[in-house]
């Protein structure tokens, strides 16, 4: 097939309060796999920030390690983000959840000042700079409004994350349940996901049409 | 929508080596979502028989409940099992994952000869003697083999499963990836998922095709 593509996805961990989003990443694979294309899964080899009970949504006292919980995402074939080697994919991809903001980066509680891990940023720089395209679904298009210049990605509808955005030096464009960005001359798709209050199907649906549009650049 | 139905939906937590599958488990809920019917998920309040690292396959340390690690999976949105009331739903749903084979009953360990949680039981019961559809993928039909008279399920292809099922009094059909069986006498819809060298497509296309059937009853 001509559009086979090799995709690198990373993941924050495994639940959308402390870690990936489930349903994103889980639908992330469907799409790629879908398509005809293959994937690998990356997440960097530390400690969550924290650790929340997804059932009383309190913080306990356990301690758990990002590449270690994914893991449980990608049934055991998952490689530490500093393996990635931006030679060896075509496309670079990012599920959602809290984790994203929390494990990957600081955004959720720096904001616009925040910080990006020094792999996820260097995959990012990597992969751009080689003219390769990137997905990010739900709160991860913060990372590539902090680490690129002047992309073009949404946040959904929520006031907050787009005024951060821009803070950063993003254009905003705010989407509803369904709807993807293109970012033609970045070569970076971004889609809304659980930022809104989508259903699963919205999910499906949003991560296939990002899928579609970074293997079509 | 005359198809539109209300599904229980039992996780056994959240990863496939020590809970649910994590990939059976979300198309599981995207396919009732898409179908246009609504879910609600259950699990048994209680401990994990014991937690995987999954990216290392070794048994850790830790202690984690089964409630608390499917709420991953549900977003909060679950119940414990004990609330589950036969009369407040259409059709029951089991998704795949060792943790069904460790955490909803003790076949992984005892084979044929296993022991079923008795909340898991009653469910099981409940439905089936109310004449109310019930669906199981992957190794989760052990379940209904063990609980119900001469059920017709799949195991796939795994010769020690069916050994273990026709043992416990079900009638097996082998099937292919992307195959389902239907027991229409009793109402039960089975599915490999896992137990086959599967993709995540496969393993979607099984779960929408199961809970279709679910619905057709």
């Amino acid at each position: 097939m001509g559009t086979k593509k090799k995709f690198a996805v990373i993941l924050a961990g495994c639940g959308n309060r402390d870690g990936a989003e489930i349903h994103e990443s889980v639908m992330t694979l469907y799409a790629i796999a879908k398509s005809g294309s293959s994937y690998q899964v990356f997440a960097p080899d530390i400690k969550q920030h924290h650790v929340i009970n997804h059932y009383t949504g309190e913080i306990t006292r356990e301690s758990r390690n990002i590449l270690v919980e994914a893991a449980r995402i990608a049934r055991g074939k998952i490689s530490p983000l500093s393996d990635f080697d931006v030679q060896e994919y075509d496309i670079l991809m990012f599920a959602g959840g809290f984790g994203v903001a929390k494990n990957l980066c600081n955004y959720a509680f720096e904001g616009s000042g925040c910080k990006i891990n020094p792999d996820i940023e260097k995959a990012v720089r990597a992969m751009h700079s080689a003219g390769k395209p990137i997905g990010a679904l739900c709160i991860s298009p913060v990372i590539l409004a902090k680490v690129l210049d002047q992309v073009t990605i949404t946040m959904g509808q929520d006031p907050e994350a787009i005024s951060n955005v821009k803070a950063m030096g993003a254009v905003h464009q705010p989407t509803h349940a369904g709807e993807i960005v293109i970012d033609q001359k970045n070569k970076i798709v971004t889609s809304p996901c659980y930022m809104l209050d989508s259903t699963i199907v919205d999910v499906a649906n949003e991560a296939m049409k990002v899928v579609d549009a970074l293997i079509a650049f």
